[in-house]
């Protein structure tokens, strides 16, 4: 439960309820709502699902995709009956089942070695349309693996926790950010809301802020980026107590839009810091320093969370 | 016929004209406008056209498209004579026909099983140059499916309906919209039109307004949003009675801009709603509420048209 | 050589140079520049290029390429030696090297019937690459396909001439401009600058004005569009003559950019009207109508051009 | 170590470091920053790596993975056995792995000849995942070739070094760029930052500053640009003489974005002059001319790093 900075004007169009219990944002950035409705199908674009799918999921799903298709196929054919392929193996009806999910599979990836092919149209009508149907899915996986790849990502780390630190006379908020990748990321931009709950007339309620970093945007982006919000009277915690800040549910939504160089598209990050994610009296160690000959600079991703705790 | 509030200013650059009669823009969206002149070949960019074709439409043109390709093929083969194939069953001239026409698909999908293979020098020529357009082919495919669906959409359900509503002391307009797919939306921004017919000099004439919303800008279009047109002085229907609002042409036709964090693309929808989609008298009612365990929001896309009469 | 209307201020900003004869902008909308000096192959992007060719020539070109293609895999393997191949037909060197460069199409497009197929080392060796090489050949044909059906453009069709026709109590010039295609073309806005050739010091030299039209942005563009510059005191062609217009040499070069809204994309379109494409005492004819049913609007391209002689 | 002009203000944004030695950019427009920590695996995305891989390294990188792919499959099927396998050449050992290693090309790039084909279940099983595995190694490999000839880039060549010239009464810092390929630019914009080691209390410290040219947007990038920075008291070089040229550490940061019109994509790109990169009393030479027919402007790249000293 917030106190209320009574000089600070509440932002409307956040576009978060102001109503609603739990985090607004997942820490890696989904909005944490669900949707229920409408028809399943049409309530997911599988194209969205298949470009978030983690690498080995997305590999999987091929893989039993192929599989699947190949059994299906198998089985027709040996329901038309083997007498319409050549060169089956028949020692036993298992091997004959083995040998047509083999030309299934030759014929999916248009391999067609010949050893086994169709003869009399029924058979060969239904391995034409096989051939089809092989190379518009390879047609679809060839999509999505560029739409995978290809897909605009900021790949940036942020630091796990938010400090409370000394900063000019005060204090100030802070969080820092580096991007990890050989990307090449130019005027990034950040846009900070605070979800506050505060007490209205005896019923708690979050309240959204805009929050002012001491920096809106930057023009390259190659070092890690500390963000500094000042806690003056323009603040929403302005007069806030290390006991504010340990008992009011408060969240910091935060978004980094940048440009990337590489790709020509801005690309766009979000996180959030919730209540368990400040350390109030804590301030940010560098994370980088100069090369041993002078002539460049190291930055060093895994020191983005360490701190050392300070007396405010 | 609507009556003019004469502090209004007419806007001028909505794009539309002002002496055509019938509805601007489509429900779904698109302007109710039909082009000729110039030659019909170059007023379709058939790429936009396979863009927006249905799902099951496109597949069966893909497959009426192989299907033609092979017929035509195979009756070239025919034509030059099947002694220039190995493997032809010749049973029969059906039988013929069948086993040319498998020929050929077998060559279009680059499959080869080799059973039937031509030989001299013609039939060869044939199948290289069948192969070769096959796989252009499957090129063409490979691009349509991947511009079908990495097609930036932004996925947006809005309200059959709009609502003249009351609102704060006096009365407002209406409508809502949620992003009804696993897609991630922010910074979504409004725009609204309206044309309304009026009675100048005699002569009925669509002049168009911009029309305010409350919020006209959201930073994360998470739940529904609800957008409120105050109906106050500013507005193009300040003083409208019940009987105005049955009688006069209206259209409101809305455009909303948002960024696909996803995708890192801005995407666009339209709707419009004229005199017979807006309700007098009537209020939405909640479409979300939170889950069980408090923990994250349930939004409920059935219930977007969900709203009840009231007195105004 | 044109008069100078001495209230207006020239502008800097527009990237052409002042000293340089000829047109500055072609009718399609190129720039009339030649650019020498560094290596040929690093001054042209081949992918702009295959990108601006046109369509015949593009799939010609790819033709001719897969016939050079075979035509250099079958010298390498008739030259290896006919015998590391099977199958191949010996009844003449010429039907030799027919068998060979089907072969060699046949590897490429990785149909393999089998009927001819490589043995030894070294006709395996290059066969293996041959196919490693047409599969690569043809996604990149696959990307060119992409690339060249989902570039954005913004298939605007611009009147053949500007007109200079009188307008409220003067006169201003006036040009038109439609979308001729199925796209969906939203927010458009015009860049117009006028190169006017005029007399310093005794030097004819091209100076270039901001050309205001009437309205600079529009929010939908679903009919045709007619740019208005109205010839008053801020305007260059203030105190013009119909001799001025005839003897000066002037350049309207016009830039259209407008949001594709099933694309989700910027498109720019340019073209530019020259002395000779200025007709003075002229007014464009209306190119749109309601349909019979008066339920919808159709717009007749072939009138883009439709316009009267008035006397100004 | 350069003199303070105290009239101008330091700028905050510029995203660099003010404590690190070295060049902040590459004269290629890349960070002089080095990354580590995290997994090394997570700090590149092979995409960007191989969207900037040199041309043949690229193909190279292909080529190697296509033979290491049917080196590891060649050993699966000679490990299995060669019996699996009809049609094999068994007059040696290295006879017979060389042709289980054609085999297995065949397979991968599904071109299945079928002179030598798996029999049984294990080495079909193989070839069955081979031929899978080759098709989506291809599919990869067609996103690659897209992603790589697609990306948007400037293509701008800029002079090697800039020179401080007369201007006006004074001086000026100027460099020039041109877009040296076939593509077409327009809308461009220059960012220009200046680093400059200052001493402040005995200490050597990086200070930043924007750099404003006379002209910092050009509607039409048709010929070269010539950025033109005036030495006044807006300037941090005011007071500099060429010895304070020649002994402060000076670095030029410059980016310029454009709109590349057949794409339809915002490109930047980037350089950077050091103090040896700039020569003070020197004036850039013409780089274009008319052509003989006075009809079109030639444009000649190899000048671009013309210039002649000139006394200040």
């Amino acid at each position: 439960m917030g106190k209320r900075n009574l000089k600070i004007k509440e932002e409307k169009d956040s576009g978060f309820s102001t109503v609603v219990s739990g985090r607004f944002t997942n820490k890696d950035g989904r909005y944490n709502v669900k949707k229920k409705g409408i028809n399943i199908l049409n309530r997911y674009s599988w194209y969205h699902t298949f470009l978030l799918l983690p690498r080995f999921k997305f590999i999987g799903v091929l893989v039993i995709a192929y599989i699947i298709a190949n059994l299906i196929f198998a089985s027709i054919y040996y329901a038309i009956g083997i007498e319409h392929l050549t060169g089956i193996d028949k020692s036993s009806p298992v091997q004959e089942f083995v040998d047509v999910f083999f030309f299934s599979a030759q014929t999916f990836t248009t391999v067609g070695y010949g050893r086994i092919a169709p003869v009399g149209a029924l058979a060969s009508f239904v391995a034409t349309f096989e051939a089809f149907l092989g190379l518009l899915g390879f047609a679809i996986a060839t999509g999505l693996f560029y739409g995978r790849f290809s897909r605009p990502r900021a790949y940036l780390k942020f630091s796990e926790i938010a400090v409370v630190a000394p900063y000019e006379e005060g204090t100030a908020i802070m969080f820092r950010v580096a991007s990890y990748k050989n990307n090449m990321l130019s005027e990034a931009e950040v846009n900070i809301t605070a979800a506050i709950e505060e007490n209205i007339d005896g019923k708690l309620v979050s309240k959204f802020y805009q929050i002012e970093p001491t920096l809106k945007k930057i023009n390259s982006f190659s070092l890690n980026w500390t963000l500094v919000h000042k806690i003056d009277s323009n603040s929403p915690f302005y007069g806030y107590t290390e006991e504010d800040f340990k008992n009011t549910d408060i969240e910091l939504i935060i978004m980094i839009r940048a440009f990337d160089e590489i790709f020509a598209n801005n690309v766009v990050q979000r996180t959030s810091y919730i209540t368990s994610e400040i350390v109030y009296g804590a301030r940010f160690l560098p994370m980088y320093h100069s090369s041993e000959d002078n002539k460049t600079t190291i930055l060093d991703l895994d020191k983005i969370d360490d701190y050392q705790l300070v007396k405010i």
